[in-house]
Parts: structure tokens; C-alpha cells; sequence
């Protein structure tokens, strides 16, 4: 790995997010010895990870100034803090939106993270269409610097994609599509959040750190979904992009009287300041308005 | 006045925003004797007051959830604020579409404010549409909790509407609408940027603090007037509106090569947590990208 690639995160900038991180210490399915009992009690596996929603927005809300055009927004440090999230997640999931216009690396660039603190890359990608043989995440697995991808389909895959994912140590995880009725349900959204939740928490992934693309984004801000998300942490650069960006604003709701009501608000909240950016923290769940 | 109408923004709250602040003190067209070689020096009276651009917004950049739709969404402290912000400032700018849709009082309810240190309330309504007769600004200024309503207007004023404003203490000014092919030259914004604010300095006005709407706020930050602009302070509270709010995003640029460019970025930024919103202070000027 080349040391320009090496990211540090000071411990005096980590303190502001531990409220917001999973557990270091998971339970999962684990069987545990009560001594005041002497009996034996099994810890049911969870039915989902631990969720995170996070990504990085202008002042307007945008992620980019269009599709397929990554847009630099938030300075150093802020990179450094997303690969230090990265580090205290199990996997990290995007859509295949953001798989088809980025190539992410979708790994560990922390200084120290080695193989082990590798998360695993998860791709939406309901139709197969993402080319992962040829990808960088691939690569980078291959290399030993990263995890092999899961791709999640609801179709047939092609053969050569298979062996190449599987040979490299990924695999292709197949899930129904949702019913094309659900709210939002555009293509890397096209899944039930329980579903590709529940799976992955069924292979054992205990943290999930979900960083985009838009319509992954917009769909996980649902009112419906807030329950399945259990942090939010979102970088703000001071930048306007304007008119016309890939923007983070999910669609409205309306109440019993169908009046618009916004469809999110964060509670548990703490902005801090990093570099010129600010990182807002908050949780989805928890108390009415 | 109501005592649950009074405001009150701690020192302790204000030292962030001090650095974007006007001057206490302003140069106005003053004369001063140089003590060391006894010449006599006239200070120029500035072109332009010291203009602070402020409003609120929802994570997805909304002011409100649609037009004439008043949307509250910052919190206790963050209003505290506006209303100290417009104690240190002469004026305060809205377009005439917040005046139509809002009524909006403009104002200050900050503890000790008096009636000397109200701002000058300047609505720019380029087709003399607004009904200040009626307006909430205009019957504070008659109750002595306000001054009087700047209208600046473009076209015939009725006579009623001007015989109202004039007793009450206001004044209509007129100035040319900005040619038709100027950017952004929406209602609000039709007027020269430059001319409104020579017209402020010329009358005395040394500060003044633009609060919107969205029209204004867009056309303000467009790269063509960022060299008016002394400060931004834009409080940003943790909801998404959802899709279809009043935005705040400018037009985009492009650049020498045809490529689209982000109209603003902000510089000497400081983020500051107030309640649950986060206030940003910054400047449009200076440093290149």
C-alpha cells in the first residue's frame, strides 16, 4: 500500500462519535454460562445489523454535481473519519448506482486497519448489472487489501461474473425483489430493507455502515424505515454545488389530514466541526414530535 | 410589548459569531482632524453597508415546505440569535415574496432592545404589490416596536398605500429594474444588486442583514456578487424537509471549458452547535478555488 493512501484519525477527534458506533463487542449467537444459576441461556442472533446511514453532502444537500461525476466536498479530515466509520463496521453497502458511476474501493484505508479490519464491501444490485469481475473492490481483495464483495441480486447472474466473484472470495447473495408497489422502490432500493438486512445479519455481519448512493439514501429516510436505522452521520462541506446535483432529500409524506410533514428528523444530535466541514450526528428513532 | 415576545441570546452564545459581525462603530460620511499633521480628512461615505446574508434551512436546504408556508424548523436558541443578529444591524432585506407570504414582523424582540435599536425593515418589491398598509411591519412601527417599512419599488405606487407608509414613518424609493437579461433577475431580485445597496449606504443604512426568501438568497450567492457579500450565517436544523421545499441552491455556473462549477463555497468558516441546529458563519470572499 502506498503511504499517501495511509489515513490517520486522531483519538481526540474520535471521542465526538462514540455515541453513535455499534458495540465493539457484539452479541451474536453465543452461548453464555449464567454462574448464579447454573443454567445455560443461548443470546438469540439478531435479526439485523447495526445500521448506519452516512454520507457527505454540500450546503444544498447534494452528494455530486450529477451522476457519474464524483465530486471532491469534504476535506481530510473528513475522509479520514469515513475510513475510521469504515474500520468499526462489519460491511459497508451501497447501491449499484454508486457501484456502476464511482468503481468504489469500498475499503479500510486506515493506517493500522490490516486484513482483518477489512469491512465487507455489500452491493444492491437487483438486475446483475455490475461488471464486479472488472472492479477495483475485486482488485483490491485479490490484492489482500480489502474484503471480496457481496452481491446482492433478485436475478440470474452471468457465469463469468460468478466465477470470478466466488474465486476471489466474494459471493453473489440472491433476495426477492420487492413488490414494484413499495414506496420508493427504485432500482437499488427495488429490496426490502428487512430483507437484505435480516441476510446479512444471517451471515453473521454485525454492523452495517450504508454510505449511498442517492436512492439508497433517500429510500433508507423514510418515515417506515427509521426503525432500522440506528445512527445517521452526515458531513456537510461549505459549498454550494446548486441546480441540478444528486441530492439527498427524500420523497415527502403526508399526515392523517394530508398535509406534507417532513418525513425525518434527527434526535440524540451533536455537530462538531472537522477541518472546515461540520459532522452531524444523530439517531432516526426515539421520541415524537 | 409581551414579555413571552422577549428574546434573550446569552453572551456566552455570542462570541462565535463576533468576527462576521459589522463594525460597532461604522465610518459614515464623517470628518476627522489627523492629529499629527493637522489637515483636515474627509472619510468617503461607503458604496455599499456591511451585508450579512442569514436564513435557516432543513438538511435538504429548504426554507420552507412550500411557498406561503411558514415552516418552523430552527429552535429556541437559533431564533434568539436572528433576533440579535438584527439588533447589530441597521436593516434588515427581505424580498417581496416572503413579505407576501409570511407578514413578516422584521422586527427586533431581543431583551433591552428598544426602539432605537430596531432595524430598518427593507422590502424589495420591484411591482408595488405588497400591502404594507396592512402589513404586520408597518402597525409595529405605529405601536413603536419597529421602524417603519423601506418599500423599494420600480413602478406607480398607490396612493393610499404611499399616504399609509408615509405617515407611518416609511418611505417608497424607487430604483430602475435591472435589465431583463440579468441573471437570476427573478421578481425579487430584479433590481441591480448594487444599486439597492448604494441606495441603503446613501441614506445612512451602514449595515444590513438580507434574510430572504429563496429568491433573494440564490441570486445573492451567485459568483457575480459575491464581492457584496461581508458574511454568511446560515442555521441549519436536523430534518429533511423532503422533496418540493423552498430551496436554497443557486444556478449553476460553468466554467471557461463549459463545465458546470459550484457557485459558492464558503471561507473563514465556523461551525457552532446552538440547541440542536448548527449555526455556520463564513464570508464568499476572498482565496480562489
Amino acid at each position: 500500500m502506498a503511504l499517501r493512501d495511509v489515513l490517520h484519525f486522531p483519538p481526540s477527534d474520535r471521542a465526538f462519535l462514540d455515541p453513535y458506533l455499534p458495540p465493539t463487542s457484539t452479541a451474536t449467537a453465543t452461548t453464555t454460562t449464567d454462574t448464579t444459576t447454573t443454567t445455560t441461556t443461548t443470546i438469540p442472533r439478531p435479526t439485523r445489523p447495526f445500521t448506519t446511514l452516512t454520507f457527505a453532502t454540500s450546503l444544498d444537500s447534494a452528494l455530486a454535481l450529477a451522476p457519474s461525476t464524483p465530486t471532491p466536498l469534504s476535506g481530510p479530515a473528513s475522509k479520514a473519519m469515513t475510513h475510521y466509520l469504515r474500520a468499526r463496521h462489519d460491511a459497508i453497502l451501497v447501491g449499484v448506482g454508486t457501484a456502476l458511476a464511482d468503481d468504489p474501493s469500498l475499503n479500510c484505508r486506515l493506517a493500522g486497519a490490516g486484513v482483518q479490519g477489512q469491512p465487507r464491501p455489500v452491493v444492491l444490485d437487483p438486475r446483475a448489472r455490475w461488471d464486479v469481475a472488472a472492479s477495483r473492490a475485486l482488485g483490491l481483495a485479490r490484492a489482500g487489501r480489502g474484503r471480496a464483495p457481496w452481491v446482492v441480486v433478485a436475478a440470474d447472474v452471468d457465469a463469468r461474473q460468478r466465477e470470478a466473484l466466488e474465486a476471489g472470495g466474494g459471493a453473489y447473495l440472491t433476495l426477492p425483489a420487492a413488490a414494484a408497489s413499495a414506496p420508493a422502490a427504485r432500482e437499488p432500493a427495488a429490496f426490502a430493507w428487512e430483507d437484505v438486512l435480516a441476510l446479512l445479519a444471517a451471515r453473521g455481519i454485525a454492523s452495517v455502515m450504508v454510505e449511498g448512493g442517492g436512492a439508497v439514501i433517500n429510500a433508507l429516510l423514510l418515515p417506515q424505515h427509521a426503525p432500522l436505522v440506528d445512527a445517521v452521520v452526515v458531513t456537510i462541506a461549505p459549498t454550494w454545488l446548486g441546480r441540478g446535483g444528486v441530492v439527498v432529500s427524500p420523497q415527502r409524506t403526508v399526515d392523517a389530514t394530508g398535509v406534507a410533514v417532513p418525513p425525518a428528523r434527527l434526535r440524540r444530535v451533536r455537530w462538531h466541526q472537522l477541518g472546515e466541514d461540520v459532522v452531524l450526528c444523530g439517531t432516526l428513532r426515539g421520541g415524537a414530535d
